[in-house]
């Protein structure tokens, strides 16, 4: 069924300009960002595309744009991921077949630096350029090993930050692309692989000490069983979360009104941005505790705005807020951070939870093995694609820490719903404290968008990875040429 | 003293064609590159310069050559660090003062990539442009947070790979400026610092959980006496090792000639690359073992070759030849998997040392925290600069954990020289276990390079970071437009 050779590989630079709206902003508001809240000055938007009547606010530009000085109070507080534009770097891949099948991939950032990861896709793009897509997936190991042990590029990380980032968008296209010429969608296509060709497509290096090619390959022939029933299951969906209502830049009268709405909707699972300032968070917490009720579920996120001894300190004054996980509570490299969190906080009846951030399977298998989370986060644009979030999610069944995606930004949920969907029906074979995140942005520039049907995902049906935005997004939104950023940038002229 | 508003930044990008000569390769060797070896058709080349006659083998390009079908099968194995083309994203900073004084900064990279550091590079400029060197330096751990927390910047790293790469540069560049400034050589400058200066340049977070800046004051306070004796001692020089005779891609005959003419040189510590196959390990090693003696110190080398089981089976049977330490037996990444290895390895006699790929304070705290490893070595241009590099210095202090540097690759030495020399005089005190790598490449192209003088690094007597290089390299040596690049892709061209 597979065929052609990769002809054309185009990366795009596409950029939402996200932090018009105060959506998606985490941890540390700066005293001037803080006032401007209670001035009211910030009104709710729930919608993240930004027309261009939408007022220019904390606009933090690209790299492009040289007159810096007058900038620079704008963003020299410690801070982080306020302000975030939701951007990806986006990849084209077509080959020489005549079915017209393009492969999309994309890996998502914040807004600047985008044009970095972009510049990463092109130094990586001599190893999918004029391969036959039939070689690339008869030894997809093999081909993630060419791609991440590149001689000269794997200095830069090895298998971490920018060019892990852009491994993630150049694979993310592959998959879709085979996904598409096999006409299924890319959680059938891994649901229908044998177990030896699932694990074909896996590099076992350094994790072997924890999770051998044998022991993997026993873990997914006992998947085998019941699969057919927990497809049917998920006619109802897979149980998702809300991050919708409670990010740090919105007031408190938004968050109710978000959370109101949200329960109309049958939300029962939310997420609270906390880690700014602790009397805010009691206050906050509060509010949502007592909006949901006790029984509802409640997780934190503090995108790690904590030191080890701090994140105890602080969420032990969170605790009566009943929080399922605190997410992030330190650095994403503190493996025994983390483990010493947890080991302060699980008696508390709070979790662990992280992975958004965990650059590779090596630090993933570190959390695991140090007992340092409780919920293990994957992200579909961190990691090196499928390829190795299976290898994180067979770890996470061996060691039974159910995974819980990270979603959002823009192409996270549509991306990710994917694996957590393959993860039930071939690995976990449970729903138990399982969820994956989602949050209601940006979807509207997918050809393929997420559905959610009572606060559950579900199950895509197009072929692909559901990876392809509109053409017209991408043509609107690319940075700085597209129409959206020349008004943007015109605007920030005046 | 200091002056100034930084009101120009270039970034360069400059590359030795080292490939040519099989310098720097190591760990696996392809079998083409293997019989390449036996046929003897890679004649020694000691001299890394690289002139218009130079015979091309096995160049890989970069991004810009678009032809790429041809060359997938020079590419296509699972390799590391063959082949590299020692490269530096060289950054030059302006003042508006009247001293015409610049400051010089780089990173190592190996060739291909050094765009996409450049590229980082320029993503992180506005936060340095405009800004006065005074402001800086007055609050140097403000400003570290700055680059590495910038909320859109900070997801593709954060603290990783390319965009701390970037910020390496970027602020070797501050320091170098700074030092000649004060007209020091950088190492002086840190010396001179009184204690609570030499804190405020450190960001502690994520690292107070191991070391609180009141630890940190008493360090710094009891390295106060004995200073100045110490500083007499290094009119002797800082002892070196020499890693110039045993890259894996010399042969047997090269690397006895370099090892001769080293042991006359004076040289009593010898590295050597393992990891591309046991038998062919065991032959080299016991060639150079021979050579140096029972009493000489050899130390090995995988360069992340092995999974843990791997390092430990394999490296139980080079014990025979008496390694000092393992280097990088492993995954950068992985911690627990070092602290494995350090447990089955020590009672055989044999350390581990890591850390030039280690990614920043967080991997090394942790190093510290499991007992991973016995010899720790710092990189002047991996981690943030000085200021991180300041952290990592007084952890392994608390620990009492050795620094070795990581040196060689472009510039390498010039820079870390400094680092050791005042980690000697104000922090570790002792010179017991302790040595700085050297690699007899590419010096020739710096303004001010190293001085060994029996087998040790002579203290830098001229102000600044020994970063600059001379202007005639640079412009030859840019890429791809500099002359010896053009002369190489016109010569592949035809």
């Amino acid at each position: 069924m597979v065929r052609g050779r990769i002809c054309r590989l185009l990366v795009r630079d596409v950029r939402f300009p996200t932090s018009l709206g105060g959506h998606g902003s985490d941890a540390m508001r700066e005293a001037q960002r803080e006032r401007e809240h209670k001035q009211g000055e910030l009104e709710r938007e729930k919608q993240a595309s930004c027309g261009a009547g939408s007022p220019m606010r904390r606009w933090i530009p690209g790299p492009w744009d040289h007159d810096l000085s007058r900038r620079q109070t704008l963003n020299d507080c410690a801070t982080q991921h306020t302000d975030p534009d939701y951007s990806a770097a986006y990849v084209v891949l077509e080959t020489d077949a005549e079915d017209g099948l393009k492969g999309y991939g994309l890996t998502f950032t914040l807004g600047k630096g985008t044009e970095v990861v972009v510049c990463a896709v092109n130094a990586l793009a001599h190893h999918v350029l004029n391969k036959d897509l039939r070689d690339i997936v008869g030894d997809f190991r093999g081909f993630y090993r060419q791609l991440t042990s590149d001689g000269q590029l794997r200095w830069i990380g090895p298998e971490k930050g920018v060019v892990h980032l852009a491994t993630a968008a150049l694979l993310n296209a592959v998959w879709d692309l085979w996904a598409k010429q096999e006409g299924k969608p890319l959680w059938k296509l891994l649901v229908d692989m044998d177990p030896r060709e699932l694990l074909s497509c896996i590099d076992f290096r350094y994790i072997t000490d924890v999770l051998t090619e044998e022991e993997a390959y026993e873990i997914l022939q006992k998947g085998q069983v019941g699969k057919k029933e927990r497809g049917q299951m998920l006619m109802h969906g897979y149980p998702a979360y809300t991050t919708s209502c409670a990010w740090l830049g919105y007031s408190d009268d938004t968050l109710k009104q978000l959370c109101t709405e949200a329960l109309k909707d049958g939300w029962t699972r939310f997420k609270v941005k906390v880690g700014a300032d602790l009397q805010d968070d009691i206050r906050r917490c509060r509010l949502i505790r007592n909006m949901i009720g006790p029984e509802k579920t409640l997780m934190m996120d503090a995108n790690q705005r904590w030191d080890v001894p701090e994140a105890v300190e602080w969420m032990s004054k969170l605790a009566e807020f009943k929080p399922l996980w605190i997410e992030e509570p330190t650095s994403p490299d503190d493996i025994l951070g983390h483990a010493a969190i947890s080991e302060a906080l699980v008696p508390l009846g709070i979790g662990i939870a992280t992975g958004e951030q965990c650059h590779n399977r090596v630090i993933f298998k570190q959390l695991l093995q140090a007992k340092a989370l409780q919920f293990l986060q994957i992200d579909s644009c961190r990691l090196g694609s499928v390829n190795e979030n299976l290898s994180v999610l067979l770890m996470a069944k061996k060691f039974e820490i159910p995974v819980c995606p990270h979603a959002g930004g823009v192409g996270l949920c549509e991306l990710v719903q994917h694996l957590i969907i393959f993860d039930f029906i071939s690995i976990s074979a449970s729903l138990e404290n399982r969820m994956c995140e989602y949050v209601n942005h940006l979807h509207e520039h997918f050809r393929y968008p997420v559905v959610i049907k009572k606060a559950s995902y579900m199950p895509p049906k197009d072929a692909g990875y559901s990876t392809e935005m509109k053409e017209e997004s991408v043509k609107k939104h690319q940075y700085p040429h597209g129409e959206v950023w020349k008004k943007l940038l015109a605007a920030q002229e005046n």
